[in-house]
């Protein structure tokens, strides 16, 4: 059976060592172990799959252990993760059908390990998609009157289904402080610029205006500030002054779809770990 | 004999088939043409490189003739230049020798086709690089009570020398609008970031707190708005977690040298052309 | 009304201003130009892109005006496309399902301005995706024994559905010389290596092998030559020791679709020229 | 003092918590630790930066214990480093100076972290530049007639200057036997293509031949097979129909200097490792 572990603490000496001897001593064979210390921040961060053999391990027994002997000890914040739970993960989209497509045909071909219990929409545009992939739909309007009720369906539909995170792929409403703070750092947006420029509203349309070489796409975890939260994937493709603004947003859908499936696929591997509004990515 | 021909004019029908034949005329064959409209600004731009036969091309009888016939019929703004003319190249540099050694290593190897009749800088650091390279090195210190003096000076040199262009290779001074309106889009920066993300002092201190995943840098020509001129080239590179603040700076010296190096090649070649704050760099 | 002309022909002097002055001459108005010169072959190549005015154009005689001066005169081999004719695309497909995912939801956004008549498969499971996405599925089996026979299906259906153009979406059969012949620079195979390195089967598992630090992907116009034929498209990514074949292949799907996309609409926009086993991409 | 630790034996249960603790168990703090395992091949890898408090750590002691502790028991292969020991490389060019340039700025700013002792060289061209920095430099020029006994310089100079290990730098000569087997996996080559593509000579002849839209570079160990040893680090950059055989060799000359610098880098940090004609590259 696989674990993953995932350990941040005030760096002290002799974390890893004891660690790691925790884990063996239980039967554990370490098969992935990646660790990073923010020196300024003097911060420790680890990521540690082990492989224990069938029936070994006592779940609960073993966390209570890891608790009193070494999540006190160094003042720890870690979670344990089965490789045998799947996710749940819904899907937030307004008009634009490229990010669900990807993530949808990524979804039937198992390449994407997740449940995807259904999806949410301001526009009725992209019902037909969902139900050519066999996904649950919900058309839930959202105007400036009706925002919170809108909210209230989307927390309602979030807890029947036990959803784990969000995907905003492409949703085009900013999403309230009322869900960021059920979904801290699991809300994940895509944004169609190379963030911290061209943050808001038409980035490709700034993008053109300012004459770049260069246009990106960026997904991040969903805070209060608006595209300001902690960045997961960032990639870039070349332009230039042959290209309109229309060649810009053609060319950014597929950097956008390939960066939210990667930050996605990140999330979903637990190989993420924020603090400090930044992330961690570990390989 | 090989000309290069740039224009600049309201986009108009005919012109291309107008200039080609005009040149075509005079004996000359195009051996390269590359033009752009930008069709929201109605405007039309164009390279041309043709071939003359030794000495049958009379320049001041053919640049009047051009003139009468299209330049004013397209109401164009035009340029001639001969590919026998060696473009004069000041390079301002301040403690940073990464760029310095960067260009002064190709020129050198003839790569960059340039005469360089002189070094400018505001501390004496690299004045052993240019000795090694044998190139004359000017110490012009500026402080905030010496501005316009050294400016005077830079001033004088670059009349001196005649200097056509120049080339801010990690020069850590803010160039003043009289100079700038002395070299109209012919001062060419390189800024250790990404534009217009990271815009000002101490980007790659800015990237790091805000915890992207690529860095970049950009080349420019100098406008009176501090790093916002018209965009010439930019490159990026990824980064990580891992990477502290010293990674950052170290990877980006990489960028800047290759991305400010490219910049100049491109300017003289005769590539770039400027509008509207934004550029077309020729094929 | 836009038209597309594509040219192709020795160097020549005077070709382009004779073409555009022909254009203007007959009331269009020349919205895009790119030439290229192969000068060791000395060869000129074309594409001009050209406005003209609603129903001043009679087609049959332009053609034939255009082929009495200027083609018989520079032993052109010219075409002339409408931009209003949608080229007809056939998909073939074995069993990975990423290529077509990518193909049809592009197709079905209106992105990709092509007709698909079918997709044919020599087997069965992507029937699905097809139904779901309402293109007619044909389930050709090829064996050892009846390779011919299929060939004769598929060259009937090409036949009776008109097609002008084949795509390979990672279709794992080899294409023989007969319908190579039908669709001389019109069948578009993607191949999963940085092409000429790793041609043949299990591109993957050899540059695993070799330990490179980055893998690629190609697009090409099939030839009879295995993976020899004229390259349109190529793209990259980074890989570690730290990945196994497994995880080659998964990046390595994201490059192949993206590539594969890129290189069908370049043909689709007709901005791609073939000679001497190479191409000429147009801007 | 900064200890760097690196490790390779058969995979086994216990190993990193093993080491660790026995780094903690001396007083050392663990920095960084990055391992890899080839589950393939059944491989374990580790790199391990500790710091010890000044003074406490008795290094023959220290190698001793670990030997007798660890080695031993899990048949390792490991090494120990300080990171106050700076080694020599030599440099071996032929005519190109592009590279050499690359290294010696560099060098000169502090970037690259290693001492050179001499420049060799088969012709005198370069001279100059090793003069400009300083560098002895030894013109020992080879014909198929005297290659013997030039190599016998080479490996009386080497040896002299207790040269730990070489750099190639567009040294247009092949490496004998001899000189591999004193610097097995110690003499670092820069090729100029996308390895294994256009292995041999004039590799941007043979890009340009094949229509390639992307050229590369390669860094790699010598080993006595031609262009086929470890490969350290790749880098690629986009061509087009456009450009000519020259300008895929200035472009390449970028990427050369570049991808041979990070790999001389990751040679001097220790961080890769070779095995199976491979190399494990640590972050």
């Amino acid at each position: 059976m696989k674990t993953t572990i995932l350990i941040y603490c005030q760096d002290q000496a002799g974390i890893i060592s004891n660690v790691t001897g925790f884990i063996h001593s239980k039967g554990g064979n370490i098969i992935y172990l990646d660790q990073h210390v923010d020196k300024e921040a003097n911060v420790f961060f680890m990521r540690l799959q082990s492989d224990f053999e069938k029936n070994i391990l006592d779940i609960p027994q073993f966390k209570k252990e890891f608790e009193d002997t070494l999540g006190n000890k160094y003042n720890m914040e870690w979670s344990l993760h089965l490789d045998t739970t799947m996710p749940k993960m819904s899907i937030f989209v307004s008009k634009y059908n490229h990010c669900l497509y990807d993530l949808l045909s990524r979804y039937k071909s198992g390449e994407l390990e997740v449940d995807i219990p259904f999806i949410v929409s301001n526009h009725d545009d992209l019902s037909d998609i969902a139900e050519q992939f066999d996904v649950p739909f919900y058309h839930i309007p959202v105007s400036t009157d009706n925002k919170a009720e809108a909210e209230n369906e989307h927390l309602r539909l979030l807890k029947e289904y036990n959803v784990d995170f969000i995907v905003l792929a492409r949703y085009m409403q900013i999403v309230s402080k009322r869900l960021i703070d059920v979904y801290p750092n699991k809300i994940i947006n895509i944004h169609h610029s190379f963030l911290p420029a061209f943050a808001g509203a038409k980035p490709y349309h700034a993008a053109f205006e300012r004459g770049v070489k260069i246009i990106g796409a960026t997904s991040h975890y969903v805070t209060e500030a608006l595209d300001a939260g902690p960045i997961i994937e960032q990639d870039v493709t070349t332009v230039s002054h042959a290209h309109t603004i229309k060649d810009f947003i053609a060319k950014g859908r597929d950097l956008e779809k390939i960066v939210l499936s990667r930050a996605v696929k990140l999330h979903v591997q637990r190989k993420t770990m924020v603090y400090n509004n930044k992330t961690v990515i570990f390989s």
